[in-house]
């Protein structure tokens, strides 16, 4: 019997990508298969590993420890996350953040039913964010908290842009501003409105004799996408869309901002900047399917969030080993 | 009874102090009184409160539900550490790094024994830096973490200084090397030596007809608090030391970077801004104390470090409201 966690990969897009690019960062943990809807056979791996098909996940429940969602939170993983949680401890990054109490708790019932459990919601935003949010409050219970985007390409509205007649292909990337970031650092505690806080950037490759205005003023006065943003529209050619804007870099900042009395201010902050977004997120998931093996062989199951898990289960090293050395 | 979380402060000097303005700012929080080794009549306080000698302690055990530790690393904690978790739920903010092995043993046993729930080295570092080093370990298995501290007024640096001969009085600031942070914030993983990484700067004031250039000397060739360092000494009046440098502002940053690929560069920054060091760190306690009264009311007993504690502990809402305001 190994002595490595065992992990599947359940979906391979960008995060199931970036899942198996990280399992081979983690010396302990070993990729048991990566299952798809697709044709398994016709499944281009970024390293060689067994391809199954999704539905031969049922017979495998007793070959793999951890299995990762890399599906979408619109539809595949509000089916997936219940249905897989009955069978599997998971790990997913499912980010609708209005629906997350729904979602806990149709996994939730499942997994507490199976002996099983199951972290939702992990990655950065919801994740290592929503973590700093939780400890800045908490740490600082008069202050204020900020959370910054960017600069980054955001996936939902680079989708918004690609929707608007005439536009051929295009990218989005959300800008925080500076200049609001320099206040909440000195400890103002600002009140920024949405058009403070952040920019937007377009750039758009046209279809043939679609007319740039038309297009400038489609994208810029969309509702709640870019409406409340000032934005920015840069037209350019497939050729540069393709070798400028391919990659998928993001990041930005939490930043509490709080009094621990009259005349002291104190400020925390917590900054990501990620090369690329998928393969961040996938390197969390994977940190935390080794909390969540640790969990359920502790006798914790049910859904679980990050809340809920003790910075030390994320980490390889023993309890002792960590106050010796990282303490 | 109270359905607020009853705290008890043991000690109360910088850190004591803080304490108790924290607790002002913790709604679901009470202070049951301030316990001291001195008269406890002769305690002046910041805000009114019960004063008792820490001789009393035994007698209210019923009466706290946290005991807050505000003693030194040095020989208050060693001692009360072992024999108040035998007593109380604790927190304390021992730091020294190499002896908190030791010290967590001698925690662990009496109150194990007691059942009771006792958190060591809670603060900023150890504590909040300790958490960041150990997540961006687990984040990004491939990389390098480094800790920048500073600017921030050191004690053990200013107690150095303050001990050479010729030296009236006399504070020590520590400086990141803006450079090594550049380097760190772009990935590249820099080799950063001692004196590469932080220059220290003193603020002195000399005893009558000690010497500028001897006292300069004996403070930058002072073997490891010095030595190894680029330090610049100011000479200045008693006036300008007390109306300057009587704050006692901190800080410093932790960064982890690391490859999630062979072409994909990602940072974690973790950083605090401290106005006065002592409060934050009375802030983590005082926090650290609402995740100990939980987990001993959970069963968790023995000793703990901030490693061993779920984020979501720390806050005073439910974990629902987390899942719904905060994920």
């Amino acid at each position: 019997m190994s002595s490595k966690i065992r992990i599947g990969i359940a979906g391979y897009g960008n995060l199931g990508r970036g899942v198996q690019a990280a399992i081979s960062k983690n010396q302990d943990m070993e990729l048991v298969g990566v299952y798809s809807r697709r044709d398994p056979q016709s499944l281009e791996l970024a390293q060689p590993a067994a391809r199954y098909s999704v539905d031969d996940l049922a017979k495998h429940v007793d070959d793999i420890d951890v299995l990762i969602l890399c599906g979408g939170s619109k539809s595949d993983l509000p089916e997936q996350g219940p249905q897989l949680a009955a069978l599997f401890n998971t790990v997913d990054s499912f980010d609708t953040h209005a629906r997350i109490p729904e979602y806990y708790e149709s996994v939730d019932a499942p997994a507490k039913a199976a002996g099983k459990t199951a972290l939702i919601s992990a990655g950065w935003d919801p994740g290592m964010f929503s973590i700093n949010r939780v400890y800045g409050e908490a740490l600082l219970p008069d202050g204020e908290t900020y959370t910054f985007w960017g600069r980054g390409l955001s996936q939902g509205h680079s989708d918004a842009v690609r929707r608007v007649p005439g536009v051929a292909a295009g990218v989005q990337y959300t800008i925080p501003s500076q200049e609001a970031i320099e206040q909440v650092r000195a400890g103002l505690r600002p009140s920024l409105s949405t058009r403070e806080k952040h920019q937007r950037e377009c750039f758009v490759v046209l279809e043939n004799g679609a007319d740039e205005n038309n297009v400038r003023q489609e994208i810029v006065s969309m509702e709640h996408y870019f409406d409340q943003y000032d934005t920015t529209v840069h037209f350019v050619d497939a050729q540069t869309l393709a070798t400028e804007h391919s990659d998928m870099p993001h990041g930005g900042f939490v930043i509490r901002s709080g009094n621990t009395s009259d005349s002291q201010k104190q400020v925390i902050e917590y900054s990501l900047a990620l090369g690329s977004n998928p393969e961040f997120t996938s390197s969390v998931l994977v940190a935390y399917a080794r909390a969540v093996h640790r969990m359920n062989r502790a006798g914790i199951t049910g859904a679980q969030t990050v809340f809920d898990v003790a910075p030390g289960l994320l980490s390889p090293r023993s309890a002792a080993q960590l106050r010796a050395d990282m303490l």
